[in-house]
């Protein structure tokens, strides 16, 4: 009997809801702004708040309106003080859980504490959290990135990047705890990354092939899909539901689906129904005759 | 080639060497005084000692003498208070990488952290550092002993026992890298310690058959076993070279050798010399015909 599992969350997560929210309600205020930087990993999301006038730019000088908003990821200090400089009001929409991840980094640093931030060094989240250091922050996505010369004997203090895996977390503190003299470590890891996650590790193990559903540049999506890739037979990324193949399911009869924290709902969902479809040897968008 | 190889590091660690020197000084200088616990987890030294007149006794009031020895291991801070209640004067031969150990609960303690020890419960090293914080820290050696409950989303200060094993650590410092909020560790394991570990895991890789001196009680030196027993054919414990068995070195070409903390390196030297003998075929003790 074929079957398709949906994890439990998928969908928008917390800060991302909050995001788009915080966008819609100045809209509808009559607040004019620009994004800096695309609102989330969605292209369909930000052609809809184009269409309403918010464009993306690149830097806060690069935008004609009054306002700009930070998204999600959050920035370096500097953007405040740049937006201050041109006369512009942040919209700001950092995720607090990101904000939690800046606030750590600033003590740490401000603490004396080597910083060390487990991330993607050209991640926005993670280049807003260097921020918070003047610049110093370590950067790695692994242990062996970790030149172990610059954390032995020292005073560390870690913040995780909030969509970081938690094997890699731990696979480098292991080094910090063999080398380091003092380790501090913030849970700067959310909860829905970590929930997403967990799921996602699960269903895979049940499940021949795995679609993750979720934008191409997406972290936390690229993070599941390595983690489907690691424990089923085949794992398949996509942005849209037009991207399912028909021969990924031949032979299959078990498929699970899971999504990033910037997919709409109604995406996921229609990409589940599709490969319920595919999966019973149906076509999709066609009536079968049999049914009427 | 039959070959018996040595660890690098044997013989007394620098907190045995340091407490030995305080207590030999102590009674060139003429001052009398018992041993709370045996001052090593070595016999002969022990004996030695008795033999200068020093008695182990189990509790401050039970010695006759002005002084009292506290060993390497350190003791909770009431037995200070005990001490100077019955009017004695305590020999502090407190390991330094101990009392580093004891700090770091207390300052965890007072800051408001749920201090978490990992070691084992009923080892008097443990006793002490929990003896820093009221009773209060809880004491783990290994993951699966610790009640999640009690850590989840909480800050937490780890302490390890000086001895402890780096993986055992890890293991632990990934859950709490999961649960807690905040995770503040204070490396202190002692160098030695991991040295020796970092020694036996490699050179029992190499070897069929691992012989580890030192102390059955002695919990560095079962570590080193564990780690042993782990990696090659066969492992055996022994305190002193009368329990080597000619019958563990059958058909053996490669047997690796080393030692606890508290083994006096003539020990050690005794038991690589014997098993050497053993792997050649020839009778311990026994002069061969052909060679004189």
């Amino acid at each position: 009997m074929p079957e398709v599992k949906l994890t439990e969350e998928y969908g928008f997560c917390f800060g991302v809801r909050r995001a788009l929210e915080i966008a819609l309600t100045n809209l509808e205020r009559g607040i004019s702004f620009d994004s800096l930087g695309p609102i989330i990993h969605n292209e369909y999301v930000v052609g809809e708040l184009r269409r309403k006038g918010v464009e993306v730019v690149d830097s806060i000088e690069q935008s004609k309106k009054s306002h700009v908003l930070v998204r999600t990821h959050g920035v370096p200090p500097e953007i405040y003080e740049r937006a201050k400089e041109f006369g512009k009001t942040i919209i700001d929409c950092t995720c607090p859980f990101v904000a939690k991840a800046q606030w750590w980094a600033k003590k740490f640093y401000e603490e004396g504490y080597v910083v060390l931030v487990i991330g993607t060094k050209d991640h926005p989240e993670v280049i807003g959290i260097v921020g918070q250091t003047e610049g110093k922050a370590l950067v790695v996505s692994s242990q062996k990135e970790l030149d172990v010369s610059l954390i032995r004997n020292k005073r560390v203090g870690v913040v995780a990047q909030t969509t970081s895996r938690l094997d890699m977390v731990e696979d480098i503190m292991g080094l910090l705890v063999k080398e380091a003299n003092e380790v501090r470590f913030a849970n700067t890891r959310c909860n829905t990354t970590q929930r997403r996650q967990d799921e996602v590790e699960e269903l895979s193990r049940e499940v021949e092939v795995m679609v993750i559903v979720g934008g191409k540049n997406s972290s936390n999506t690229r993070r599941l899909y390595e983690i489907a890739s690691r424990n089923c037979k085949r794992a398949y990324l996509i942005e849209f539901p037009n991207e399912l193949m028909e021969e990924w399911f031949y032979n299959v009869s078990t498929v699970g689906v899971s999504a990033g924290a910037s997919t709409p709902p109604e995406i996921v969902e229609e990409v589940y129904k599709k490969i319920n479809i595919l999966l019973k040897g149906g076509t999709y968008g066609e009536r079968k005759v049999d049914e009427g």
